[in-house]
């Protein structure tokens, strides 16, 4: 009767934003911008939307495929000599509606500008 | 000629460690012991190695099954009645050897029981 | 009017409970047992009360004091020539009842031992 | 001997990049918009440097003021009402080069800009 009895039956949500930071560890120097280059060149070829800032990256779409292209990260830099990676990773799903990462941002803005129209006024 | 090249040939890892902490969001009261216990059953039923702690849950398999078993309990408490989850993933993988989670804290109580015998000693 | 306007009147929250998992960045080895165990050392000196897991530390107490030794512990690190110290802190402040960190894993599991008991019903 | 035996004498770290997640818990809606512009308005007043992005705020400063200031993040919406709070701090200090967050992302830029030179020899 539950929901959750089959666990073979649920499905993996098919849409997410996820934004992961991944950290080698045991490299030789203190940079990671050669690694978080490598990575911005995988998800570009995986063809799902992304976005790089200085916390991290952030990527859309289903939970595997997201998931999916995060483990090729790390299997991508085990395969260059980086024998421990380390990630950690924000995902939000929701059902209420379709939301972009852009989305947001977009929607904490307008709050914000009104902000600013208010402080003209005066 | 590089090995990211070809992104479908990418594997991801045989083998990770993940400590995810689930926050699901616009639910009637703050307490999260109901949800956090469905995800305790889950887990129970997906076969995978998993240590419940007070801030987290610590699930250890296939980079793939141990995802999969997190998206599954996004998508349990969505067909509950959650609309938005949140979680934070922390996830490790190595090439250098097998470790279990349990192996990690060994390793640490190993260097601090050292510490007691030297004290013992005084 | 707002209780935002002034905000060197704002306090930081009485309490809180916080994990956090340190990892060291360009060390010669991939191990960060060292590291954890030295973090427990100054936990220990600390008198907060803390709890060690496979995937990080849960440190209960006010905001300042908890942040402060978490500080504490990358500035011993670079003491030690870790050169670079990235940490993930889950935090939690709420001000509907006093919960210690153990409190939390037992409400869950008294949810789960529940099951058992109707489990054995059968 | 040790640097780490009187606890007291030890600083936090001068300067830090952290990047937070702020998730208010038990709110009537799943929308986080309305607390994440007040946030952004604290920060506003802290003069701290900082940017949002869509999973966060990054901001720069000392460790004392930058963890303070998340602090009053939270007791600013538990005073608008809001029981619990979770956030996640990805929290980050180096020893052996002071870097903005700003500096970070142009590094790694500067390394994608060289493919696109590269690509556009062909």
């Amino acid at each position: 009767m539950s929901s959750s009895s089959d666990i073979t039956a649920l499905q993996t949500p098919p849409s997410c934003t996820a934004d992961f930071c991944l950290i080698p560890l045991g490299t030789p120097t203190a940079s990671v911008s050669k690694e978080v280059a490598e990575v911005q060149r995988l998800l570009k070829k995986s063809g799902l939307k992304y976005s790089m800032h200085s916390a991290g990256t952030t990527v859309e779409g289903s939970w595997d495929k997201v998931m999916k292209v995060i483990g090729q990260c790390h299997t991508m830099l085990h395969q260059n000599g980086v024998v421990r990676i380390q990630s950690d990773i924000r995902i939000g799903t929701r059902t209420d509606k379709k939301q972009g990462f852009q989305d947001k941002v977009d929607a904490v803005k307008r709050l914000l500008e009104a902000d600013g129209k208010l402080d003209g006024e005066e």
